[in-house]
């Protein structure tokens, strides 16, 4: 920026407004001056500041996937974009429209390659369904309609666009608002219901795999009514973006990890995918196969672009499946003694009595998300959302995300403390923007998926080097002074009762609280 | 990782290690398994964990300018890789030789698009100056050995290489080791000298920028002699990786940041570059140019690539300039009364008084920045990294590599609090490592260098919008509480006085202590 005498910026942002954008995380730099000062221009977008961008990409992910709405990020060039990437890779995966708003240098000034120039689209491409680079200030509208489109369509995922600060502070003409349908998904044809009644009937005890929309509570009762019929399953993809569990909900089993698990846990049924991609194995293990279930096993239903919701009730309807069975209600895990040593049992069996009706859970990491995942159906109805992607750093912004895309509601992050070193700063934003989110920091001071694969494949975890590579207890980080240091006040419990009293208090807070809750 | 009984991974490391490799800043993931298996085996290649990948890549950089030897990374697939991109962009512009490893899935199960799956080329390539993947177990000890040559190029950059998991756990003969040339600079032929020696005599008061290499102790004494002799100047670029400063080196003026600056400092002065690329403005400013000195007044000795010592030392021969002044030795900047609140000024006064012998100082943000550098003459002969490529979070990393590199050297983090946030997870690697860094934390809670640039463009600071993004105030980080949360003791300064106890306090520790130094 260097004069902001046009309104380029401006003109970009009102289109995107106009569009539904609502909420820009951003971390801005020179370049995105322009867009900052539009920002202040365009009533109606509301600017949430991130110390750090992978912070501002996974809260946009978090808020996606909570309200259908699209964010804006802003950003600042290449290597402020790269900083995002991890998130973004998530955000692709879980198939969040996101519009990352990226400044660039001047037109006439980037062929001199000063010290941040660096190509931005060989970053973007990885992560973006579409990468928009501005070339003129004529393109902003068509470009902005372009990339609402490309963000609202189902299943799609982070759009890029790249704007050059000339053209941000370039004199433009106000275009028309962008014309953009309502994204709907497409309805699969008669013929793939009738294909899919057939699979039921062949006896394997069809398993009806379900991932993306068609784990909406909608999805999962037609699936549950026509497991009930035919005798088999549903289960559900292992990593939802998001999924909506317990109260009255039918229990829904979640595909499991490893390879030898999935096989045992599909067994010789037939798989029939519903929005979700078929069954494959997380990393590759000699031995095993990468695809978990053959191809003549395995039948779509609907693709993760389809409509799964309609077509599961249609083949409810042709198959006769009328009502599932109220949630079995089976008793609850046993809550362990007060005075016992905190356990993820007992995270999760207080976490049951006292979670808010229709609070989000953001997951990240398994010390906590297995235990959950296997036991959210004694909870009150709620919402979890999983890492799509694998790429770490997802759960707290996640949460912070989720807790703007809506107000009122309870935010809880179940955080693994290996993953959540990646984007801490995210507690600041929270803090900064009085957010209701319950942070759970389960702290075992070490990478467990590391020990837990290196344990299978017979490595010596005591080496000093395996160790010094796997444990993170030199020195143990104390989560409860980061909180501090961004802002949120937290405790540590070591016990039942310590971590059931620390929950009571912070689920009265309407600010975040953290409990960093020390495990073996 | 799903055996470990090949030792692909043992290949190369051991080819790695014999081609210099004494160091591996790593944040591994499961397909890196083997690789850290491997580190256990082969002996010579200290693992260093960091809790994020910005780290690794920060602190291998730091590591290289200054011990000049290559380290490695050791990072988990694309999205692993994609949180070190910021500073491999950095590294990249100094010139840094780094060889980045990458684990990714086996090479029979990438055709399945498992969740961590994503383009690695294309996000590798910006920021490297080779992308190798290896596609099979016989490539690993000649690709090794071009990753060694590769990153032994002067002014070189970070290579990276794609390590397939199911090559890694191959069984593979051990290769030779690789033969690696000792890099080397070219020299330039007679006729450069022959007409820089010209230029010089053209009157205008030539002006020798110093740049890479050529800020070596002997390239800045042999530029002072020149310009002693023809009445002319010696600059330094604006951001160098590393350049001595302090003790009796000659004073040296550094390459001024906005447009009119620069050509007010240029003059109509004749520029002879050194190892330094031509004044260009570091953003596009419309009514300046991107370069600031025309090309009929610029004038190459020496490209980064070159050997620049040696051409200025040539140079001086010719025109018969035998030495320089000592340092003129002007009397230190006034250091403000103890009671005095704490200001930029009496951070630099204090630090120019107790900065040891030898010390390395890893500079980043303006707050700190430009003061320290106009002042450096005053102190002991010192090192200044400075942050080469724009991208924030370098500073706390670099510092990191920078102590590891010199073992026994004091080092000092001159770090602002915006650009601190990227990074702070570098501070738990100091802890756990036991290095004596000092952080000296310039806490002004806000994004100093965004008001001055909306300032200059006469945006409206004090706007609600504008301040939210600018302004870090609300709530103002407590850096105490987050260097304790990560192992680092760490107090609070607001006086002169409590920062020169503290400052004083921080240089007797063999660990790493964080002053947070309270800024208006």
């Amino acid at each position: 920026m260097s004069n902001i005498k046009g309104n380029g910026a401006v003109a970009l942002l009102k289109a995107l407004h106009a569009g539904g954008a609502q909420i820009c995380f951003a971390n801005p730099g020179t370049t995105e001056l322009t867009l900052v000062d539009a920002l202040a221009a365009v009533p109606g977008i509301r600017p949430v500041l991130c110390l750090f961008e992978g912070v501002c990409t996974g809260a946009a992910d978090g808020y996606v996937r909570v309200s259908g709405a699209a964010p804006l990020t802003l950003l600042h060039l290449g290597p402020g974009f790269a900083n995002g990437i991890a998130n973004l890779h998530n955000a692709r995966r879980a198939g969040s429209g996101i519009i990352n708003l990226i400044g660039d240098h001047a037109r006439w000034h980037l062929p001199y390659d000063a010290p941040l120039t660096s190509d931005i689209e060989s970053l973007a491409a990885p992560v973006s369904v579409e990468v928009i680079r501005l070339h003129d200030a004529d393109a902003i509208a068509p470009e902005a309609t372009r990339a609402l489109a490309a963000a609202a369509a189902p299943a799609a995922g982070p759009v890029t666009m790249i704007l050059p600060a000339d053209i941000m502070d370039a004199e433009v003409a106000a275009g028309p608002d962008p014309v953009t349908a309502p994204p709907s998904r497409r309805a699969v044809d008669a013929a793939r219901i009738v294909v899919a009644a057939t699979v039921t009937e062949r006896g394997t005890g069809t398993i009806l795999l379900l991932g993306g929309d068609a784990l909406a509570e909608r999805g999962q009762r037609a699936a549950a009514a026509i497991a009930l019929k035919i005798g088999g399953r549903v289960l559900m993809e292992p990593y939802p973006a998001i999924v909506p569990l317990g109260g009255d909900l039918p229990p829904i089993e979640r595909q499991a990890y490893f390879p030898d698990d999935v096989m045992q846990q599909m067994g010789s049924a037939d798989v029939l995918l519903v929005g979700a991609r078929p069954p494959i194995s997380y990393f590759g293990y000699a031995g095993y196969p990468s695809q978990l279930v053959p191809d003549d096993r395995l039948f779509c239903l609907t693709t993760p672009e389809e409509d799964g919701v309609a077509a599961l009730e249609s083949l409810a309807v042709r198959l006769g499946a009328a009502g599932h069975a109220a949630s079995a209600n089976p008793s609850k895990p046993e809550k362990p003694a007060p005075a016992a040593l905190l356990s993820p049992d007992g995270i999760v069996s207080c976490l049951i009595e006292r979670l808010p009706e229709e609070a989000i859970i953001s997951l990240e990491g398994s010390t906590l998300g297995g235990p959950w995942l296997r036991n959210a159906r004694h909870a009150r109805r709620h919402r979890v959302m999983t890492n799509t992607g694998g790429a770490i750093g997802q759960g707290l912004p996640c949460a912070l995300g989720a807790a703007l895309a809506a107000p009122g509601a309870r935010v809880i992050a179940l955080q693994s403390d290996g993953s959540g070193h990646y984007t801490p700063q995210a507690l600041w934003t929270m803090a900064r923007e009085k957010l209701p989110v319950t942070i759970i920091l389960a702290a075992n001071h070490r990478y467990g998926i590391l020990q837990t694969e290196l344990d299978r494949a017979a490595a010596p975890l005591e080496d000093p080097v395996i160790a010094s590579l796997t444990r993170l207890d030199n020195p143990r980080a104390d989560w409860t002074a980061l909180a501090a240091g961004y802002g949120v006040p937290a405790v540590r419990a070591t016990t039942v009762a310590e971590f059931d009293a620390a929950l009571e208090r912070a689920l009265a807070m309407d600010e975040p609280f953290l409990i960093q809750a020390e495990l073996p």
